[in-house]
């Protein structure tokens, strides 16, 4: 199933999406629902983030060329994690498919795409093995973990670097069937592919994190998980189209502008 | 006023609280409220954690003896925050005043209590500057930013150090009165103060933190800030109560206990 989140009117809602056609549900994917009979074009509503997390999750370095290539950027040694630390990203940063990535006008050149597998949590979760850790996900959907390079280094926290307004693209819709075997990243910016991975090459697995994780917390039904990228990005320029496609989970569009009114 | 959020029959409330009273409202204090006819005693209740905030801001080092402290117990040079760089905490770390803190069973003897002020924004803001930066605050509460000093060492990310589930005890309630200047922040262990410190004595303030975050993001209602802390905390054992009080504002009191189950 394919889950969308979506607006109309003000008001959010849910939706299944078969082919084209969106039928809406009463309730949600999380606490449970009922089919609607009311069908609306996929191309004539307004796509949201399909879950807005109670905690935002994010595992930061989980591929080891992208580890290898920050480190050899940063000139020091590659230090791949040797556990798996799940960090955080925010919120307000959050943007759906096709809504635009603002630059601020003081961000230097090189602001990259990450882009990224990500976990949507269906059910409260405490304590699960690597073996039963997947009974709490939903499904899958995209995001696009949106970095200021320069900030990354400078600042002491990763607040402005990856959590600006808009720099959290994700969506377009949330997958219940996606199997990551077999699945391969790819990102095209301007309709060349710039970046190409296996999804599955992560360092510490889904499971494996979501095991480590519930360890000493709780997973609650929206949480989300993104599981990192690999690769590097070029610099993003005003007007930029990224696409991030994982195969048989979809594609994640957003086209990058720079705020120039106060350049 | 004094908002406190609690709840009755498996339903969550926002109330205003004079003496020991609470008159009860419908809606809550950030998207409007109207006053109901229905009163309830103040200690009959089961208080809640004034909200869960969209995004979880914490300001980290924000005191200069704490900071000097921490890198004398680092054996490090003092790093004091050259500027306002704002970091995260988690929401499934969130208990109320009076719920336990409970140490998982592999936690070292490190467990420490961080008594802070919190700030909690009432109004969606971006671009606010220091002279108007407060006035998107709604009102103040407290946050004890519990930690466990071996995994804040050893680990990449702060998640288990920080936000092990209940280590962000915050409440009673949000008092929208506050005065910062003059109050004093006065932590006890088992009735014996234990850290004292002018809760004003910040290394960059609250005005200044909202100005420097708001030139990037987003605040939206219920988010919340917490502030940092100063001074140090003795080792927190089994069963010990730890009471921060904020003067003016109130007292955030929780007990500590382990978790013996996997011991």
């Amino acid at each position: 199933m394919r889950w969308v989140r979506f607006s109309e009117s003000g008001a959010f809602k849910y939706g299944l999406l078969q082919g084209q056609t969106i039928q809406e549900v009463s309730g949600d994917p999380f606490a449970g629902y009922q089919l609607l009979n009311k069908l609306y074009d996929f191309s004539a509503v307004k796509l949201e983030v399909p879950v807005v997390p109670r905690t935002f999750y994010c595992a930061g370095l989980n591929y080891a060329e992208h580890a290898l290539e920050a480190a050899r950027k940063a000139g020091r040694e590659a230090n791949l994690p040797p556990k798996a630390d799940i960090g955080y990203r925010a919120n307000n940063a959050l943007i759906a498919h096709d809504e635009y990535v603002v630059i601020p006008p003081d961000a230097g050149e090189k602001v990259h795409y990450e882009g990224e597998l990500v976990v949507v949590i269906g059910k409260r979760a405490s304590h699960l093995t690597e073996e039963n850790a997947l009974s709490c996900v939903l499904g899958y959907t995209i995001g696009n973990d949106v970095s200021e390079r320069d900030w990354q280094r400078a600042d002491r926290t990763l607040w402005r670097a990856k959590n600006s307004d808009t720099f959290k693209p994700m969506g377009p819709w949330i997958e219940t069937d996606f199997e990551i075997e077999g699945a391969r990243t790819i990102v095209r910016v301007n309709g060349r592919v710039t970046t190409e991975f296996k999804t599955a090459d992560m360092i510490f697995n889904c499971a494996k994190f979501i095991s480590e994780m519930t360890r000493y917390l709780t997973l609650w039904p929206g949480d989300v998980i993104w599981m990192g990228t690999d690769g590097a990005s070029p610099n993003l320029n005003d007007g930029d189209l990224v696409e991030v496609e994982i195969t048989g989970l979809g594609v994640l569009r957003n086209r990058f502008i720079r705020d120039k009114k106060n350049a």
